[in-house]
């Protein structure tokens, strides 16, 4: 490798551990032609900012964002913060020419992540939005096998994307509880994900229908007293895909038992496909083709160097985790920046994503099915 | 036993097999007091009513229903036939004083089943609509569970009836597949199952939301020519529950690979439940209020002499198979009539279920959320 | 049907009751020429075998099972009962020119097998083990799929049959566990099923070296003293088959948690193949043929038209139950006795089973590797 | 962290690549005292060396491990070589006073591994053997909840470790299967690990007896000619434990499917267990004291903060992968030299395993039960 790629990430939360696994550990698994480094790491806090650069291992810290953009040596800005902060800071680094990855969902609303997008693509700078289980080897097998045709037509898509942290009453108030940082809740963190591998998947939605429930509206604020929750706890809606398939989508942060049950289902003309990122190693393919005697699901274990992504790591059958698919993504990302390949998902599929997010709400308010915008 | 409980059923196809077993085997595994006689099978065609009566164990065929309801010697008349002769031959027996057990869905509509109904009642007869499932010991299990409180206040209820014989365009017709016969496709075949699992396990639906499509209109009608198809192929729709709950259906016959897919998830405070029909004799089952270190999903098989009529058959581990939902069912009518005590499912789930269909029917022709009507 | 084939069961127990399930339904699904006749039930307690008879729907009673050997009226007489009465009643009933279905194992000692064997053949009459599980459409799939040679040269075998209802100590005793009527405990009761499927799928045995171990010696008697326990509670061996493969074999009553699961694994060359009875409709196959990509072990779920056995039943996903298992092997056998068709499993598959049983034992005897007599 | 521990890693295959990612790593996810500095990688080609030290990230290289023994820097010498290197190199380096961290099996023989651990123990070193499955937090949690006694005493212990890498006659040979450089094929590589497994969880095996079958004995050699195989495909064996339990065992690298299916199973008195790892996040548990209407199964998901290891990563449900068991062994190791606390496994524990290992060798030979003889 020669030349680096300087990497100031804001954020010292969750995402920001894992997106600096990523980029400590991409060179060792991926050929880029440059070597990633981990320069600067933004926190307000800066005891924990400090523990954060020495664990996470950022060369610098900094307490405000606007000097990672500042920098002339940084280059590319990775914003893993609340929602809230996502276009301002994301329009600030494309206009200093930073390339940007953003966490996901990208923006508040619609109206901000098109903005985004327009400034990302007058800057002329690369972008990228964090829609990391594109990239793990058996959803993009998913992707690979539908392109191919193996499945005919789509008919229909059902996903699910459940989780329970919230469903104990007592569970403390965050800044996803708030609609004022987050935007959305279990719609926004949960739906966004499945919604962005819908449209990968099957393709664009035209319209949809949806509920959205609060099930518990004040929580502990962590200091004694109480905090409102402005934001969902749980999403379902119905979508009718352009092509003609059917679709179900449901969110929720009170399914009891879910862990991290992100499962969707696929079935068209000549075969089906099923996922859940809790055996997230696995894709369950059946093909309408074969002989009815022998039909079946097969658990196909994309741990196969003929599968995407796996060759770069263990023999098969030794399993990967979720981080991995971060990996992937930063990866493909960092290369994306050093040869001009394209690069998806980026700001465009961020906006595809509330878009169709928007319309949801707008569906909840409106109590009827709403067309979904285009991006243009 | 003393004495005898005289049946007679209307239909000679994949019904009326199933029901003839349960009725040949009831007295051989569960409690009566009286032996059902299989005393009457009617049927138009000759030649397949006297194939069936001397497969199944018929005493006596006729060709026309009018004579299973004249006939003083049967109590009993058990309609497994389409749809669209539910409500004449439910009320000429009912008037006659014939007991009634009735396919689902109850009726073409809910005014129908509410008129079916109100005979029943106002003629004193038991009835019964064959909501087979709530039979299974581990959905009875399920109703147990729920009943006690393990699951504290119930979040979420998620259901689909999948199965996939119409995924091949080349499918022949059927009269399921003629609105005039059937009333709903997939929705009144399917959904009608769910949606009384739903009313029975989680309680009543407010409102509905729905979509419904016809993937492929027109079919080999057998003949060498086409006939048109006049259901839907598949319908989806979301529900508020009264008591708070959320709640997703599907029903497909287009869902490549799902033989009798019925799966329900059930998310409450305190607990989960999960089961499908595939793999019927299990339930699995979340208690939150265990240790986290050792929570999961638990696979009960529900072979047990604790579990609900599993005793009455093999030692635990030694499965039941999908036609024991019958036999439990007729079981436990031929009981109710003989000791009068209570029996559900009757018409009035048969008319709450339909009342469901319909409001969803509903919506999708109005395209916005539709009130479910009560049932008074 | 024209004419009858008139049954005597000895036997009031469990056998019993799913043996008279089989006899009364048999002629329901599959193409008989002769109606069976539930003619003698035998028992030595009168006022059970009264009420077996009744329940079972037998036409008469009899508390000598010479009785039925005697009766000119029986064709078929079916050995219910403990293992130390099999050699005596089969040779009565052969020499009295009776047709004879034993349970299984055939008997207590390989030499008493064989001589069951010599006097059936010598008497000319028919003859059959109850080897249920061949006769489960996943587990005759599998030998199609063998026999068709989708899995290549067999390498692995590999079985277990676990149960755990004596992982209690105080469990009560029962013959079961007393080796002058039971013979074997786990070893005849569960390994017999397990060696006899390895025998059909895989082919003959050369070689075994194996253990046994009984963990709890008394058990309460059920009338407030104790029994001693004579059998063994678990016995595990290793097999070398003619044919090169390598064998595992397990059967415990003491595998805490499984209920009754009987558990194969098949690796070849060119496949695999997978069945667990607690999910009996189910065979999973795996097919190194295939590419990579898409390989992996699919759930054929074996409930189509194309499948073994259950075409004659309901739809395809309309799963079976344990039960089926023995109304296909009566119909068979019966169907066998009309037409003089060959039938399998017979007295000389109950031999073959009966040769690997005995040199397992005669192994944890020597503590060395033992070979397998020949059946001649 | 204050001060480091420089490391020299001696192999650039498989192995070197997954310590390599746990060295670089260790640091950012558990609490060390000292750096981890990834010194020096040897390995013999230079250019194969070169390269997997830039890309694996170590500061230096060299071409004879005798440079990593005399070098002073270096404090903990790892092991990733063929096993007919592990004695002489950790000899070595123990002489030398370097820590050795050592892959498995640990010697060519029980006798080699006890000189190895003889000279350990004198030379006051820190060792360990690289049996990384027990640094996997279901795995762990197994260890746990059998220390407390919820699954009392055990009864079966049932393991086999399964792939089928060789399954294809045409699968080329390689220093793995020639018996001069890894002693002991699927025996040594697969059973090794489950023989640890087997005697951390449940315990000392008195005897075994074994069968060992090379399927193909002469393959590829990749240049054009044929090697022979010296070592076994598959190895089964039969166990008693000294707490007498059974056991069964299986490795092979020709079970097609199993692509790495290391599986265990264990009942006892009051609970049972199940583990595979290609599902390795999951933990399946049976209690049997609780009442048996809800006895089952349940699938634990060890990535809660209260299972072993999993806090330290990601929330809950955002699963671990293969080579997280070696960042934790690694982990751990580090930390116990840093600390001087007990660390297992060490050579101990190896030899154990090779006691093992060699007497069902002897078994094979002899075809009768063997004594494992004793550590000491």
């Amino acid at each position: 490798m020669q030349g680096t790629t300087a990497i100031a990430l804001v954020g010292s939360g969750f995402m920001a551990k894992v997106h600096s696994h990523a980029y400590r550990n991409a060179a060792r698994f991926f050929e880029l032609e440059r070597t990633p480094v981990l320069e600067l790491i933004v926190g307000r806090d800066a005891a924990a900012r400090e523990a954060a650069r020495s664990r996470l291992g950022w060369n610098r810290g900094a307490g405000d964002w606007r000097a990672a953009i500042a920098d002339p040596a940084v280059q590319l800005v990775d914003l893993a913060v609340p929602t809230d902060l996502h276009a301002e800071l994301a329009i600030a680094a494309a206009r200093a020419g930073k390339h940007v990855l953003c966490e996901k969902p990208l923006a508040m609303t619609a109206a901000a992540a098109r903005e985004m997008l327009a400034v990302a693509e007058s800057a002329g700078i690369r972008h990228a939005v964090a829609f990391n289980y594109r990239f793990l080897p058996a959803v993009a097998l998913a992707r690979k096998l539908i392109a191919e045709g193996r499945l005919g037509r789509i008919r229909h898509w059902r996903a699910r994307y459940l989780q329970d942290w919230l469903h104990d009453a007592q569970a403390p108030a965050s800044w996803r509880l708030d609609a004022a940082r987050a935007g959305y809740g279990a719609h926004g963190d949960l739906n966004s994900h499945i919604v962005d591998l819908a449209l990968w998947l099957v393709g664009p939605i035209a319209e949809v229908v949806g509920d959205s429930r609060t099930f518990v509206d004040r929580r502990p604020d962590g200091r004694g007293g109480e905090a409102a929750v402005s934001v969902d706890d749980a999403t379902t809606f119905l979508a009718r895909f352009q092509g003609g398939a059917m679709g179900t989508f449901e969110a929720s942060r009170f399914a009891t038992g879910a862990k991290n049950r992100n499962v969707f289902e696929i079935e068209g003309e000549r075969g089906a496909l099923r996922f859940n990122l809790e055996r997230l190693n696995e894709l369950e393919l059946f093909l309408a083709d074969e002989p009815a005697e022998i039909q079946g699901f097969r658990t196909v274990l994309a741990t196969e160097p003929e599968h995407p992504f796996a060759g770069a790591w263990w023999p098969p059958g030794h399993v990967l985790g979720w981080e991995h698919s971060h990996t992937h993504l930063i990866a493909g990302f960092l290369r994306a920046i050093e040869t001009g390949a394209p690069f998806a998902p980026d700001f465009s599929d961020g906006l595809r994503c509330q878009l169709v997010l928007d319309a949801v709400a707008q569906s909840v308010a409106s109590g009827r099915w709403e067309a979904v915008a285009g991006i243009a």
